[in-house]
């Protein structure tokens, strides 16, 4: 739509459609974009944008850039091509593992390939700027990123080189940093909405980046690889690692009192449930790991799994590990299989809980000796809790932390990210402004991501239907398919309507094949998903055409004159 | 221009303009584009484009592209992330050598990061393209490219990351390869018309590339790597490898007989001409050389080089080597330091001369004995030459092969270069589509590049002036830089008349800094060189501004509706 106004002939366009699915495609984007001719496969995760793909990958870009420019981004280009030592000041030469494509120059430097760019863009606004006057600042650029990742798949939704809008925020205050972050947070809603994509905002863990405040854009779609939870009464959504379940205590004075049972060859909750004829979530489960070193017990009913991602967030920066058969030598108070907090917590170890071993719930437990349990074991009775952590790997149907009802979790592609970073990278390299004060004052940063050739793809999983890709208006390759459907009288009226709705503004496709048959076209026309199908056809002669929009199927026989009013109204 | 209209507010523009050049700094373009805020050094020969470097990065992209697409150009973006085999299979996997930038996965597969495309785009069009309907294509991208440069200099002038446009063509004919080449030869003109460059269009040789007919576009500068010839009379232009000049025989018959000389210890040139007492452009130097392991003797006047990259050129596809002590062993027919031609050319070796040792002119020459040369030793009398090529270095004052004027040289930047690359790439990869006789016919290619970062620098090589850069308006950063010059009535006036200029469709910088005197300012507008520019000051109370032409310096005081009125005419 800002683009010029151009008319693109099919019959000089590169472009081979395919009727079958790639072998190895498993999602719809995957196959799609390949079968339409939109791209193709290089090498593993590695990509080529063929003509078509590139016009709306050039699409999301622009509209990316034009909300960015909003806020005032001001869009920069930094290399792909780093080198070592940022990398290793922050620590991530090491962190990203096999994920960072390392190679050396002639002689015999190291370098990376850029995977995000805090490091640089840290580095770029310490030599640019000295003074408190100088902030804030937003830095953006869109440019190709590289991560080798162990399974690259679903053709350009998990690449190995891929386009990125990465940009990053710097301010001398707190409160200027979470406005930098409301800015882009704002911007997000503009460009996926734009995009015509549906996408949730989700509260995020901060995960490897460090820093506090995050929140994550998902897609929901089924060929997506991230998880989430989405409350279906109120607006609550967010990674399923950020669910905080909160428990209220109840009443325990029913319980009657701690009793023992012999319960042989009981070391799994599955054989205790058994052996007893109980529910697993009568029982409590207690984990041992190691926090730094220190053993640390874990309490969550016995039909629940810890976590353990969500306790490393909880506990971090300290290192999560779990415990080994070497760490019980020289502790004969705890038995594997069986053990109990009831005696031992805040005293044997610390002890953690779940929100649901709330204080007044009674649970069956081991009873810290061979082959035994104890039954009736009240929280806060009979154990006392040293922290309540939600550590549990969330479920369908566990309460929304808003509104209590039961969550949903659904599957969704990762479109966007918003961090707030803090001082993390600028501590790293000592990026200090002059201050109002006239004293050095720390930095703190934000850092946000759009994945721009994911978008691509997601929009092709959201808007998909069985015929083939549905492009919304802004994104699409062009605004008007025309199809020649039969022989010259139609190419010519086929041509004519294009000249006139290009004259008119609009980005025109022209299907004026010849030699290819008026099915193979209307089925290519559907595949490709440009928003509105004109077709030459029958009544050519008339100068009557079709037009049809591509998402609902509706179709309408009109003269060019009215078809070129209606469309480039 | 093409751009939306806005305003660039410099109190929240990231730049830091230097007063001093970098200490690595040699030529005008490098120190400038740091100085004015336009990139900085990320490592050797990689930048950073900052804010103001990015929009004329950009702004030279987007002349590109619509030529480009003028001409039928289609855009793609190839990754430059590509595997080893396709590079393996045109021999440049090795015969790149230390230029490129290679790698390993986290699988150990080897890949490296492009040079440039040709074998893939070949591959892309095979996958394509199946008939001569299909063709002819042009294909292009704007994408980051990486050459491991041994000694990366002049800033973005010679990067190992840099921005380049690259586009192919593919036709079943070589009339169509040579209508291709016209398309871009003249797409070139445009381009490099529209971004005020000046340039000159040169033969080349094909170099490592292979291929035929072949032109570079370069771009006259003091601070260019290649040098050029250049007829200050006609309108003659040509790489200096590409030079040949014709001489026509003469009349021999005026020369006496061969007569031996006594010239001990004048295995030289110079030695030889300062014992006889006569110039060295008297006596004819035999060079012996190995071609394909066959030794061949190549005559030139003794005042000339032999030019080894020419006579590589002149009998490519066959290796050129120098001869070495042991190749004599076996030889006392050639007498180191005293060859000459007369009874060995034809016969102990094959004698190339060059078109100056022409039929009928007379020369001292070795003797082929040890000590002693000859004189009146005549071309085509006393020897035969078995091939006249022009294989030696040019030197100004050379004549022009068109007009016969003596020849310049210059130094230059090749800012584009245009290849009739012929069959080499599509018989490497079995490149055939169906041809109109039904039968498989092989494609033919041309490759066309133009540096889009260096361009950036060959601009502010031709067109900076002391003060600052000076740029075409096409290609400026802003059409008009206001200068708030005082204080709060100033910078009122200068927003105002931002706002007003930016309204009127142009890109305005408004220089609306507080805390930074009008001398700063000034020097700054100069530095970073938009064509125009309007100071607000003295006369500010009264709605007068200053209207400036950054390139000439004429200035003229208006009002503001005048200025407006003007400026967006």
């Amino acid at each position: 739509m800002a683009n010029a106004a151009q008319v693109q002939r099919m019959s000089r366009l590169m472009i081979k459609t395919l009727r079958d699915d790639p072998a190895d495609a498993e999602t719809a984007s995957h196959k799609l974009l390949v079968r339409a001719g939109y791209v193709r496969r290089s090498s593993a995760g590695i990509w080529t944008w063929l003509p078509l793909g590139k016009k709306v990958l050039e699409n999301v870009s622009r509209i990316v850039r034009e909300e960015m420019d909003a806020i005032g981004g001001q869009e920069v280009l930094l290399p792909a091509l780093l080198p070592k030592e940022p990398y290793e000041a922050s620590g991530r030469w090491e962190e990203y593992g096999d994920l960072l494509f390392r190679l050396k120059d002639r002689k015999g430097s190291d370098y990376l390939l850029g995977p995000t760019h805090e490091e640089i863009f840290t580095l770029t606004v310490k030599d640019q700027c000295t003074s408190y006057k100088d902030l804030p600042v937003i830095l953006y650029q869109i440019q190709t990123k590289y991560r080798d990742e162990a399974r690259p798949r679903s053709g350009v939704l998990r690449g190995r080189e891929f386009q990125m809008k990465d940009s990053y925020s710097f301010d001398t205050t707190d409160e200027g940093l979470a406005q930098s972050y409301a800015l882009h947070r704002e911007a997000y809603q503009k460009i996926f909405q734009r995009l015509g994509l549906d996408y949730r905002i989700v509260s995020a863990v901060s995960g490897a980046m460090g820093g506090s405040a995050s929140e994550e854009f998902l897609a929901p779609a089924s060929a997506g690889e991230d998880t989430f939870v989405d409350c279906p009464s109120c607006d609550y959504a967010a990674n399923t690692e950020a669910v905080t379940v909160k428990v209220a205590p109840v009443d325990g004075g029913a319980h009657g009192p701690v009793e023992e049972l012999d319960t042989p060859d009981t070391p799994t909750i599955e054989a205790l449930a058994e052996y007893l004829g109980v529910q697993a979530s009568a029982t409590l489960k207690n984990l041992l790991v190691k926090v730094d070193g220190e053993i640390v017990a874990v309490g969550v009913p016995g039909n629940r799994e810890v976590d353990l991602g969500k306790l490393g967030e909880h506990l971090a920066p300290a290192t999560v590990e779990l415990v080994t058969a070497e760490d019980f030598v020289d502790r004969p108070d705890l038995v594997r299989g069986y053990v109990g907090p009831q005696g031992l917590a805040g005293k044997a170890f610390r002890y953690i809980a779940d929100p649901r071993i709330a204080p007044g719930t009674a649970w069956i437990t081991g009873a810290n000796k061979e082959g035994r349990h104890a039954k009736n074991v009240v929280a806060g009775r009979d154990f006392e809790v040293d922290d309540y952590l939600d550590v549990v790997v969330v479920e369908p149907g566990d309460p929304c932390p808003k509104c209590g009802t039961g969550l949903k979790i659904d599957r969704a592609i990762e479109i966007g990210h918003i961090f707030q970073l803090g001082r993390k990278y600028a501590d790293a390299f000592e990026l200090d402004v002059l201050g109002q004060n006239g004293k050095p004052t720390r930095v703190t940063m934000g850092s946000y991501g759009i994945g721009v050739s994911r978008a691509v793809a997601a929009l092709a999983e959201q808007t998909h239907d069985e015929s083939g890709l549905c492009w919304p208006r802004e994104v699409a390759p062009a605004d008007v398919h025309v199809v020649a459907a039969g022989k010259a009288k139609q190419t010519e009226l086929a041509l004519e309507v294009g000249e006139r709705l290009g004259a008119a503004g609009l980005r025109v496709l022209v299907d004026d094949r010849a030699g290819v048959s008026p099915g193979v076209k209307f089925t290519d026309a559907e595949l490709l998903g440009v928003p509105t199908i004109v077709v030459a056809g029958r009544r050519a002669a008339e100068g009557v055409v079709e037009v049809k929009d591509r998402r609902t199927g509706e179709r309408e026989e009109m003269t060019v004159e009215e078809a070129v009013a209606r469309l480039s109204a």
